[in-house]
């Protein structure tokens, strides 16, 4: 049989074939009037995507790369601030303050766990000290969304700002920066923006920019200012991925072509689809609150985890994603997060059940498929 | 007429189209066997292109962003170092020092001026508690090249590391790291790598390992022991750029297929070229040592540098690159560099030739590509 490889990872996620193919084309130089008028598309459209007036600025990095910009252009050595630690990615936050000798309280969450926002409050009324809040969107180790708005209520009644992780996240659920008053929010090209890593972007709010002008943390590569300076120039301060940013020209003609609007309510019927689909063949969720981006599905019991994604990945090719340490084999994920569809997810849901049938799991074989083509022939327009 | 677009500037270069046409395949997930095999092969094939046994990182970023990662991983605050400052990159190093607390001697050379290692060897002498040589292998922004070789021999003497940005020389200029005890190297891969810019590679020897283990500067995405611990497990501590590193697979096939000597010899032939050519129509060359990569020349009196610029670029299509300020309309830059042909310089000529006559400059027409041509046809084979 051909095998064909299907991408459910909650990223790198599958690029449309129109963005694919302008990756192809001539490199253009970075520093010309035909560039800076891309480069500048790209910006206002990003800024649609983050729901802000404020300047977005384009990093070639991970995530990561964003997440360390946040960090040390806001805060000086010894700073308090709080990190809401919900998984690999909520435990990041932690880990890079630690290196910047930023002093953090690490609120850590049983994985899957939700965190409210009464208890952001009472965190935040213990230490009136405190600068920043760090937080997740979409935590992609576990599935969970975390309630930003409410965190966005209670931050901004105080001194302190809110920084928002949202990587995986932004674009496929609703996280409009200013309405919602994040202060600083970053995400990753390779998620919903429907390109291939090497891009990731930050925007500041103008209560994060005056911490901005003071903060005393070393930065260079993924200095704010120099960024800002620059984009007032219609350029970076270094050479950026030009075919990434030429991709992402293009991604973004879908993306708000649909609008955000649509795009959430089809991330929305992709994530009811596969919750219920897992659901019908007596899976549980990882998540008290999952999210739309990917969900974590509990490995039932005399299953062999790390064997079943392994069996995903290799005999059917299905390339869902497990469970990182100290979780390994205990649930595993798939995504429906950036160009996906509906048969994506019946292709996904169909892989699962074959590979549980091979496990020896007993189940009503069909079920998952049925209960998910409910959901989407129910919302399909 | 149609307008051709040509790329003569050194960074980024043309790409060869074999290697354009791979970045529209689909993408695959960073945490495969098959990516770790096409990560490995790079990482091998970028060693032979550095002269080293020691490992290589291919890191998510610019140039500059393996250069602060040269500084944050082996220094401590507050350490002495020299920085060679011939120029935009040179200076380069000297403002990352000054961001993380490194007390850097800052020697300016004026602008194409060549620095010996005589010099170097009295400058270590004054001060034996230097930690670190900052070196520039070929500075864009004048064209010079130097003498790294004899750098390697007087600082390996010593207790201090020999860092060079090989940014826009590695690959074009012979700069065999271990032969040359160079301890840490950097490079980008918008240059003599043949693919767009987003990625850049560092390897340090094992001198400057023993000052990573001691490094007290603040990191984290730059984490070069995070990147070996990775790199054991044939991965990155971050999502990689993956689509420009199977562009990179693709073309150190091509780098790695024709072999180091030749593509040194290449680009020696068209350095040859292009300053025949414009000594043959009476201009001067910036740098005292130029070297091959790219060549800087003067602006004649009575010729208004920024014009000439501005119409080889937007009459002629040929993107030359200007001079950066404050040498903003004294000279210009033709770079040779990366996947070019001969005739890409006999094209770049004849648009300056051209330029030159629109300009009312004083010449016999033709003689530059004649000259050109001389230089080219008596090293064709």
């Amino acid at each position: 049989m051909i095998k064909k490889y299907y991408l459910l990872s909650p990223g790198p996620t599958p690029i449309p074939d129109k963005v694919l193919s302008v990756a192809a084309e001539p490199i253009i130089h970075h520093r010309t009037p035909e560039f800076s008028n891309i480069f500048m598309e790209v910006t206002e459209g990003i800024k649609t995507v983050f729901g802000t007036k404020e300047d977005v600025f384009i990093l070639t990095c991970s995530g990561t790369g964003a997440m360390e910009t946040a960090v040390v252009n806001t805060l000086s050595p010894g700073d308090k601030v709080i990190t809401i630690n919900g998984g690999k990615f909520g435990e990041r936050w932690g880990n890079i303050c630690k290196v910047y000798g930023v002093v953090y309280k690490d609120i850590i969450l049983e994985w899957g766990a939700d965190f409210t926002k009464e208890r952001l409050a009472e965190e935040l009324k213990a230490d009136p000290n405190v600068k920043a809040v760090f937080a997740t969107l979409s935590e992609t180790s576990t599935g969970a969304i975390y309630d930003i708005k409410g965190f966005g209520e209670v931050v901004s009644g105080t001194d302190a700002i809110l920084v928002v992780d949202g990587i995986s996240g932004v674009g496929a659920a609703p996280c409009p920066m200013d309405e919602w008053k994040v202060d600083v929010m970053v995400t990753g090209s390779q998620k919903s923006f429907m390109i291939p890593p090497g891009l990731a972007y930050i925007a500041f709010s103008q209560k994060a920019w005056k911490m901005v002008e003071t903060s005393k943390l070393p930065k260079f590569y993924f200095d704010a200012k120099k960024a800002k300076k620059n984009l007032g120039n219609k350029t970076t301060p270094w050479t950026p991925a030009i075919s990434l940013i030429i991709q992402q020209k293009k991604a973004l003609e879908i993306i708000n072509g649909m609008g955000l609007p649509k795009l959430f309510e089809h991330h929305r019927i992709l994530g009811d689809a596969t919750r219920a689909g897992v659901k019908a063949v007596g899976l549980g969720l990882l998540a008290v609150n999952p999210g739309n981006i990917l969900t974590a599905v509990k490995v039932p019991a005399g299953v062999d985890g790390v064997k079943l994604v392994k069996t995903m990945q290799s005999k059917y090719m299905a390339y869902i994603a497990g469970a990182q340490d100290p979780n390994k084999g205990k649930f595993f994920r798939i995504a429906h997060l950036g160009y996906m569809g509906g048969f994506d997810i019946i292709t996904a849901l169909s892989a699962l059940e074959m590979t549980l049938l091979d496990l020896g799991y007993a189940f009503e074989p069909g079920a998952a498929m049925k209960a998910a083509q409910t959901v989407l022939k129910e919302n399909w327009q």
